[in-house]
């Protein structure tokens, strides 16, 4: 029987895990939740989703907008089985208590603190530790990519020391009200908490990670210096192992791809789903071997990248028996994501 | 029979020509063109669309990029009815007498002079002037905008005076070299080349423009102000002649979209293809009639503008009978538009 | 004997504003306000300005970071014959009951509604009605810059109709936390405030206005377009009377500035104070007369054209038979503007 | 007798070398060269600065725009001591002999290969090297930044290893015509040239470099990670080791300072020349010890930083038995930067 999705918040986020839910085959999405009407409310009513009222909401504002509601918050939790949360920073913990009184299991995105759950989440990394479990915290997307990243190099080759300076994107697409327009911002917390992060799900991975916002609104992207324990013979193996890789596209030198402007004009034009790069973006000519010394750049989608990892952590916490590998295959392919 | 359609450049403009192409019941796309190899071309490639040499590129870089070419542009010329010039400004003017030679009917961009081609060419306004043509000049994305936009002001209700200010986009999503990154340069040329070419289409239209160039990758937005010769009774009335139009989208004020980046997050849900966006967009509340005195905002993907556009020149050109109205319906229900 | 001026709020306006103050030979600068040290509060205690404290600000604050305090917002209105209030938008409306209730005569910029004082003010166009007021308001930078624009084409050649577009940048160049990045977003309210703002200086004046928020911290850009009653005979005639009047700067083609951040490294260079630009900035190849509609972009530095017409505006109120042309001259001596 | 100095181009570089040499005690600026007028010619024409024609510019177009020419480049090779290049990139490398032809000493800039000159200069870190030299580089922006910073850690506390990420402005302030404007660009090459570089002054510097370009105009930033060999007691010590070296500017937490916006708002405050910042600029919160491991940020102004190190060069090249911290010390007064 399918497992029966509620997603709470159909923002940025909510709506793409919305659409990727609606996407599986043992998955039926029961509703999404909105506080006010908005041309987003409006995809959901054409997509024949089902809206509830998030929070107390002006339920007024949607009748005047001729948005119909098909109850609250409540009303949906009474009728899934999972509730994947999906609302601003810091909100998802005042929520939990509510989705535990419900009965539902629960889904929280990276913006909240790991004790929101009985355990933070990255497939590729630690599936199987959500398995049976009630709640999960899925990491934000740069930890996403870091744990990512990780999967590929701490088992094959083992990693001394990880440098990574993370160049953040300062306001996704459709966020008007967020700068800075012209200059660069330092994140002076040192390290950064993304290296803290990273080790919910690699509690020894002996990464350092800095962080400076720009004025963009694409992608972030990491510059990335490990320091190997057992390194690769050659660059060319360590571009195989990450090809081989799911959630990984590499793109070649005669591609022309020159930054994340043409990493998102490439996804515009793969189409799957507006823009979406669900996966981590490498360039071929921007990794290098140099000794034990391992160099590589990668582009992170902070929009979407975590959207598989939340299908996913559905699969884990609701399919009894569920294995990581299968979730990951179906995941990917029902999302159109590139077969290593 | 379907008409026999090549188009020559697969880059910003080509490419989504082709795309639409692929969806008319009467056309068959026979080929696109490209210098390089590059992500663009591989898209080509996995679209199953033969890809031809332009110019005398060089061949031995598919070769090594493992890109098929299925000929030259003479061999695509020699196999279609009608070939679409997406090629970069000017050199489409170099390729008329080509074309000719081919005795294949073309359709070139606004970025050519209008002598390039027998008649410029705008669907809601002209669309009868290009039958039986073998040549016409899609206009330019502002100037589709502005004669879209005539079309419903001009014989309704007849214009006396037409100011416009084009605020114009410096460079397209994925272009990285032109800027500016900070700033806001005149056009000094006093008016700007886009009330002249209006008057390509409309032959005495007393528009009058002025244009700024800002960092903004994203849409154009116009400023208009029009003396009414003949003025409707209402904002309402404005309102609902634009939404009677095709190709026009009017967003209501509960859909809270605040300016070009929410026009594209919406383009992006809509999912078409892209964020594609090829209507002329109007905000209701950015619409006022004051006596006399119309004025409005309208947003225009440039991208993606003059893509139906080229569409419909394509029938005019080599559909015997063809007609305005029938061909709008067409290529809109094809490319998802909105329906009056 | 001098003038004894204080200036409430030492952000963009207000420092300067104060340092402006210190360059006149009637006027002494008797100490600023700040609600929390900083950076700017230094650059006070570098140039030995007496620091106050304003609001309830924490004095703690101060004391830890060793910025020394002269004493608070009512030590500062009991020495002073004129306060210039510079705080943010709404705050100074409510400061002008204190300021009237300690016996200081008012000065406040234009985020303030025109009852705040007893007269807008704009030197060029307005001085007089300001000479023996208690109270007045200096209007906004773009009000400002179209005030100034109107000094010269009303009088000599008679105004019929005024379209300008306000293309407008969307932060200071300091200010971190606003946008957008990318993106253009119009102002929906029709017309925007500026025309009927204009009007608080020429009552009768037919300028309509529409405006856009662009990514850019520089400058504002003006369109404009007029229909003139009585039209000079040439383009150059035009360009001459700008020319002619203070606080306009033209830039002739030779010169090749060719937008905002040029006209911004021309101000740097110039070097008065950072790169302020106090003056109306035109290109010369920007401004068409044809018939009787002319035609000119203008380009207005927010963080600095008001400050001259500050100056100006407490010579009006506290110099007793103080004359427009005489502070119009002692002011741009002063503070470096050219001279016509 | 004072250096007679000559500045052959007066971009960027050229006017900030300009200016700084006329203001020091032991130089004479005899002129500057520029291939077409502009507003910046017009600039060192009312400073009285003599300008010459470089390479076979239009004189015509110089007599049209009224800005008078003194002669030619060679006119005032024959009447320096010292030229300064400040042509773009690899057009010093063909000056070169033409320099020596004349007799000349020579300074190049960072754009050029090290083989242009006899020695790669930086001032903090190798000045007695350039003394008695006939030709001498000053290193890039970004490496000067790198070099101060290395004469800061090297000696005191070791370094073991180095990791830096160069998040680097897209254009200066005045391009109006490189970009991205809205993405990220990592520099491919692995490493970036600017470890190699700094080793022109530091050859065994463990130091390995990544570079993105961002959509800024301002600043670059630099994220720095080191391995100390002889790491100090704490972040304090740091601290203090960089106050009290030349050319560092640290902000404190109570000053408010949030990035590259903000730096560049305190320069234009403090008023010394537009808003240049030509020290190496740290942020005390941003810089954190934790065992043998330092990290910190610092921000570079690429338009004046290196400044002060051309005129050091010049002075290293030209003055006999100058040395460092005199040369050093007189620069930065008469510069007025900050003293530690």
């Amino acid at each position: 029987m399918a497992v029966r999705v509620g997603v709470n918040g159909f923002g940025t986020i909510g709506k793409r895990v919305a659409d990727a839910v609606r996407k599986q085959p043992d998955m039926t999405l029961v509703g999404v939740t909105k506080t006010t009407p908005s041309f987003e409310a409006r995809r959901a009513v054409e997509r024949k989703i089902p809206l509830y009222l998030a929070g107390d909401g002006p339920r007024s504002e949607f009748e005047a907008a001729g948005v119909p509601l098909a109850g609250t918050l409540d009303d949906l939790l009474g009728s899934v089985d999972v509730i994947v949360d999906c609302t601003p920073d810091k909100v998802g913990k005042e929520n939990a208590a509510r989705y535990r009184d419900a009965g539902v299991r629960a889904i929280f995105q990276g913006g909240e603190k790991p004790d929101v759950a009985e355990a933070s989440f990255s497939a590729l990394a630690n599936f199987d530790t959500a398995v049976g479990k009630r709640s999960v915290r899925v990491v934000s997307c740069n930890t996403t990519g870091i744990a990512r990243a990780a999967s590929v190099v701490v088992g094959r080759w083992g990693v001394e020391r990880w440098e990574a300076t993370l160049v953040r994107r300062a306001a996704d697409p459709a966020e008007s009200k967020r700068g800075p327009i012209n200059g660069i911002l330092p994140t002076l917390q040192l390290p950064s908490h993304h290296g803290p992060d990273a080790r919910t799900i690699y509690p020894d991975l002996p990464i350092a990670t800095m962080a400076v916002v720009v004025p963009t609104t694409l992608m972030h992207v990491h510059t990335n210096r490990l320091r190997l324990a057992r390194p690769p013979a050659s660059t060319a193996e360590v571009v195989a192992a990450f090809r081989a890789t799911p959630r990984f596209r590499l793109f070649a030198p005669w591609e022309r791809v020159d930054g994340t402007p043409q990493v998102m004009e490439f996804a515009r034009d793969h189409g799957v789903a507006g823009d979406d790069m669900m996966e981590n973006v490498l360039w071929e000519a921007g990794v290098r071997l140099d000794g034990a010394d391992l160099s590589f750049f990668q582009a992170i989608h902070q929009e979407s990248i975590v959207v598989p990892e939340n299908v996913d952590a559905i699969r884990a916490l609701c399919v009894p028996g569920s294995r990581a590998a299968e979730s990951i295959r179906t995941t990917d392919q029902t999302l159109g994501l590139s077969r290593p």
